[in-house]
């Protein structure tokens, strides 16, 4: 197929942008691809949708769209680090993010009480105030319980619909973190320990996702980043027949250190984990543009 | 400034993305970043504005969105590869780039007498008739000239308005390569002067972009990518009292390794490439998405 | 300090290589100046030394240079991933990791039954032996168990002196594992759940992480990769009033993702993870190069 | 073949650390088979030895490492950039680059009249020597010349055996820079032009190069990051019958982006650049590293 080069209008709509780039290669022509089998995923109503968030993706403001595409149906399963969940319980209980510089005096921040996320500050005195709402949450847990419904029991107890823990809560969607200790939340949780028993089994929760899993006539996964949660969405499906239908990627690591977070989806293909017919794309571009440019694009009408 | 989450809603305007990304950190805000710093750019009448095209911008499909730009009046100086143009005339010949993919057998490839470019296929065949076209062009070539005459005749003997260096040349806007013997433009000159006298003096435009660099009461780049492209342009401010104004700069190369193309344009300050005042931003992603996103945000009215 | 020129001698030792570069810039400086404090770092008899591994270091052959610092007492604490565990089972029950090549035909290697990480094959075969093995060590498990203790369990198991798990075991190095149950472990600990009582508490060995730190005089951390194992070690001093003293990172990510992976070590200063006068290096540069040159050059005496 | 775990000894050699790294995968195997590479193609007698030198290797101090190249007969055509001349000529007048940092505050160094290139530190000052010192070279040039004959000519005029230009001129080595306008040398030459007739013409040492490339039995390449060097080495073989057979490139840039920078060696072959039988190894890792190390593995005896 020839290259047929994108070319820019007035006022055009998202979709129009990204049909204009469908024939081109490079980024532009995996990103039309990734909206093309993201559109498909998403309307494939016989498809369990994954969606693995990992970066600093809520401090650098994609909270919303996370959880606006719990809401909308389009995530069943998400799985994430700590730290995109303590700062979206940051954020519910009324506390902000501030735009910052990247290039700034580490050391003069740290007088000024100011924790820095790349261009993202964050007052130190957040986490006294998270601190206080955290404790408050488990002062009412149970004593034994899984990773997912720890989260669920959170998410339950927050006053805010941008929440993402509030929307999955909400939507009955789990909410898996295989690293939760490595977070502040897993630093509260070394607090209330100190006083309450508190029994988190690290393997609990991973039944039920397996037996989703086994259930799932097809599935489809878009993952932000790579990380933990690439490879414990990958993982799911290494014990059942299955594989994932679907894969989109969206980072900027790259194959050749040989970390699973820049892995190539091919190579998931050779585990089984992808399966051969499957419909599959990376790209490798910022995804703090790349996601809410497709989730736009996905959003659209058809171009008439 | 606190950051404001992005929203995604149905059937958005580019511009209407863009906005929402406005209030988001990390590449996301350098986007809205740019696209602000690029409208003021464009609409300074009184700014020469450059473009420096490094990459395989024009097989990945990028080719109308430049050759638009310098019809819209909004490129005053281009400065670009050598591959570039040759894929430019390359297309102007009514030959094709195709669309392939990059886990490609590249000897099975040769054997076929396809040249890959990532996931771009180039018949081999093709290069038969560039060189036949640019035989035909250089035979009527004065001895003596520069690069950007010579770049300047060759537009000239294009019959294609999509091209690049056929825009340029009836917008009257310069093309520089300092690079152009790296290319087969160079390996068809080497040919052409075994039977007729050619002498393209290396640094004889120098004079008149200097020139236009003492004239300019403002100035302002946009780099896709860096390479030589980049530094040219940004040391021809070097010998006048001024300095860039606006700086953009669309690339996946980083700082690390030291070299010009991922330098920080902050770091070209220091020098008195850019001024200390001057509106500059560094978008790190793929500039094949990143070109097309900000020059459709900027080409759109202001949202209501 | 002016920079003094890298100059090569026939069979110079490492050490010597490392002193030539002393006084460059860029990757080469880092690497010298990333030996110097690593030496101090280890010949200080009162810090507490941290190491996090996380990428497939393992299978690419990085697994005995981590056993012998752990033999060497060059190591006290250390954090990784699922993954680097279960290739280094893998390894102490006689199995293998292979050379491939990363441009492989993944769809292929999967009717071979071949798995692949990168350029290293993987047959897939080991996992059923992989099974067996850790099935008959999670037959004498205790029921109640923290992550800690059960990689203890399985390394006091193991009969191989290269292994990691055996190593530590002997050492009694404690192994931190956050997101044990994203790897195969997790998968086996899921099966083995299936039929025995398991309960292993997420948050159970942060008590004991978090007195370490609270006796520690001084504190270092040699981090390869970043992921969890960096996040987490970092973490770790937050609850306390002191800092990390020596600091190395030997990655490829980069900053401008705003990731924790690729974020520098001056932004952890802004946390108070790192402390204001603590010695810092990054260097940007493929680990299994740097990694071993590092060790080598540390290892080795004074130049004369 | 099984990966061979990497042991690090006590006082090892370079030449032992490369032998150990060689069982290893990712970059580390890649390493040992540059060396390996590196190895066959110096010792090869009829092959033709390319450098390609981009990335601002001298200031980083890499420049005696390439001229002890020179002088030992490893490298028989040289291609590099403006820049790394230039920074050749400024210190082998005498003049410094300093070891800075990074993290500086550009517009202070403005002030300063310092110059910054990553984490190198160059006076404003050392421009009017070198503009002194050239133009008192230019003096005596001969108004018709080609860009290699240029350079030869300032070789020929410096008075330090560390140089590169000084070393290529004494061995007879001629040195390709295609943009050299693109760097001070550029500038320079502007000025002098304003005063005396001077014409370089663009593709006048083509024909030279080619003529060797058509005499080589066999031809290698060592290529030190990519840019215009890279790709003028390669494609000067693509109007020969024949390919490189040995090729090794040290880069960061990745595949990706679709630039040639980052393209790997592979997709030469399918241009017929580099040979179908050719071997050949990129080399992902900061070249200010991976080079002394090469180079220093090399220059090493076998391990008994």
């Amino acid at each position: 197929m020839p290259i047929r080069h994108a070319a820019i209008g007035r006022d055009m709509t998202v979709r129009q942008l990204v049909d204009s780039l469908s024939g081109c290669a490079f980024g532009a022509g995996r990103v039309a691809e990734a909206v093309d089998i993201y559109r498909d995923m998403v309307n494939d109503t016989e498809c369990m949708k994954f969606f693995g968030l990992a970066g600093a993706m809520v401090p650098a403001g994609m909270r919303q769209i996370v959880s606006d595409l719990v809401k909308n149906g389009d995530i069943d399963i998400l799985v994430t680090t700590g730290a995109n969940l303590v700062h979206d319980i940051i954020e519910s209980i009324g506390l902000h993010h501030y735009k910052g510089v990247d290039a700034a005096d580490d050391i003069e921040l740290k007088h000024c009480a100011i924790n820095r996320i790349y261009d993202v500050f964050l007052p130190e005195g957040h986490f006294s105030k998270f601190e206080e709402k955290l404790q408050s949450i488990f002062g009412e847990l149970p004593e034994h319980l899984s990773i997912t419904e720890l989260l669920s029991h959170i998410g339950s107890k927050l006053d805010d619909d941008n929440s993402i823990l509030k929307s999955a809560y909400d939507a009955g969607v789990p909410v898996y973190c295989p690293a939760i200790q490595d977070s502040i939340i897993g630093l509260q949780a070394w607090l209330y320990k100190q006083a309450k028993p508190l029994n988190v089994d690290v393997f609990a929760d991973m039944r039920g996702l397996i037996d989703l899993c086994f259930e799932a006539k097809r599935s489809g996964v878009l993952i932000v980043g790579g990380g933990v949660p690439k490879n414990f969405i990958l993982q799911s499906m290494l014990v059942t027949p299955k594989s994932f239908d679907y894969a989109i990627q969206l980072t900027m690591d790259r194959p050749e250190t040989g970390g699973l977070s820049g892995a190539t989806l091919d190579e998931a293909r050779s585990w089984g984990k992808v399966g051969e017919n499957a419909r599959s794309v990376t790209v490798y571009s910022d995804a703090t543009i790349t996601l809410p440019l497709i989730v736009a694009a996905a959003k659209s009408g058809e171009v008439g």
